[in-house]
């Protein structure tokens, strides 16, 4: 993984993927003490910063291969992304989701065309069904975040966060990352790197679902060991990947973990001061830096808002904590 | 009024004005039956266009007069908008609202650095009030919408439409603009005319509050005769403007009006689909964009969201209707 395949991801996503805003308010600045920029993927197609990834990796198949399809193991974001790649290819998409997703992103998927196959998490093994319809119809499998283009594609958020910052005079920050398997965090470190060294990526993670930031700690990775359930659906994976957690392990800062009432109060001050919709683990990092300032130094906290796919219900609950 | 001056806007916002993307989804295009593509002005500074006019025309007074100090009338986004403005600048802003306004609009715009004076809409005249307040302090007023700089400002949206819908290889579409006073309706009119000829502007108004749209139809100002309280209450104005109207008489289509059930789901779409926060006002133009179709005729449809300043019970009940 290098920063020439991030680029080499940008431009086959240039005119696809959307670019994104670097938003701000002062009342959020207010509240952390300091300046807070926000990239808000949110907006990005399907809803989350996963169509980076899955455009990526499909525009970097073979011709062939991506014409028999693919496949996807996802609760959400990343089954929309590949599927709406996939329409945009004409190809095939089959995604494996467990039967208990948010009923929004199972319908959002199959509408997207995807061919949604439902399984029950206590009783079968998402991994052999999968391994079965691969081999059965001669799908190739789109990882979520531990695929060297996948990362690629994540990545592309932080060029374009070095760019819009660096227009703003911005060359030092901390850089607050939604964190789950590590494929944005990594992607994003990466990015920064080569287009801004003075700015850090922290991962921002739920409490007790703290996995990289107790990997990162420890210096090896460390999962969870929770079962993935909770508010912050998006962002419980079990621990950081192969590839992903080398790359945090050399340039990612500390993790941050945030509970659930200060997501939902954050996903509340997006929406009141940013007019954007936030979900549960996509409001995370803003999460931290609004209410964890303690655990920051930079003058600058630029976060990424990373996907916005959440229930009109969950919703209104985040907006009662105003 | 002419181009020039909305380029000469354009130029004095350029890195003070957020540029806003076009957004876009397929769940909504399916329910319009025809292209939609989203200008979320509601992303603005302020959550709303009416930074881009306040900016403007503070930035093309005299440093001498613009120092004295500035002077609006607004029930809330002009006011915040100007208030903005002025707070940039190190001016001092005196915005006189009226007490009933939305407690956050007040709240906000005290935040910003204005002073607020408010004034009771049954018993107070707001014009002599601010005639007063404006000759004992050398106030200057900056009006809602008609002024040219203020139309200029407003019109900077217009070119940015026209530049990233001839990107998407789009040059004829049908432009609906939430539409008061018609300072952004007009605004973008005169942008079109210059950068996008094919594109024609459609105002969009509350239904009983369709001022524009009946002036369109007879031929000359109508007000709406109403009392200026609903829903939508940012554009609930009486009548289109001496400025405005003759530019819109010129080059806008026939005007719409929704009611504000269907603003409340087209803010509830907004939620769903693009991941925006619009206030009712600001959603009167994907409103019809959505339930109105009948009314359309191009194959694709550019609608502004044009604020998003809106407290959280409202927008709960807006989701309600999901």
């Amino acid at each position: 993984m290098d920063i020439d395949r991030i680029r080499a991801a940008a431009a086959r996503l240039d005119g696809h993927a959307r670019r994104t805003p670097l938003l701000s308010s002062p009342f959020l600045d207010e509240i952390a003490g300091r300046r807070v920029l926000v990239k808000p993927e949110c907006l990005q197609h399907t809803g989350s910063f996963k169509y980076r990834g899955a455009r990526s990796a499909l525009s970097a198949m073979d011709d062939a291969v991506r014409a028999r399809g693919v496949l996807a193991y996802s609760s959400g974001n990343h089954a929309q992304g590949v599927a709406r790649a996939a329409q945009e290819f004409g190809v095939p998409a089959v995604i494996v989701m467990p039967a208990d997703a948010p009923a929004l992103k199972i319908a959002n998927t199959r509408s997207l065309g995807a061919e949604v196959v439902l399984y029950d998490r206590a009783t079968e093994d998402r991994n052999a069904l999968g391994a079965r319809l691969a081999e059965e119809r001669g799908l190739s499998l789109v990882k979520p975040f531990d695929d060297p283009e996948v990362i690629a594609g994540q990545g592309t958020t932080g060029l374009e966060i070095a760019e819009d910052a660096s227009a703003l005079g911005i060359e030092s920050a901390e850089v607050l990352v939604c964190c789950g398997g590590g494929g944005l965090t990594s992607g994003i470190a990466l990015a920064l790197e080569a287009d801004a060294p003075g700015m850090r990526v922290r991962p921002v993670e739920p409490q007790g679902f703290d996995d990289t930031a107790r990997s990162l700690a420890s210096g090896e990775i460390t999962p969870h060991g929770q079962p993935e359930r909770g508010l912050c659906d998006a962002i419980l994976t079990p621990a950081p990947g192969q590839l992903t957690f080398p790359i945090l392990k050399r340039l990612a800062g500390p993790g941050l973990a945030v509970s659930d009432d200060e997501a939902m109060r954050a996903m509340a001050l997006a929406f009141q001061r940013l007019k954007i919709v936030a979900e549960p683990g996509g409001a995370v990092a803003l999460a931290a830096a609004l209410f964890h300032g303690d655990a920051l130094e930079a003058d600058t906290v630029i976060v990424t808002v990373s996907g916005g796919n959440v229930d009109a219900a969950t919703f209104a609950r985040a907006l009662d904590t105003l």
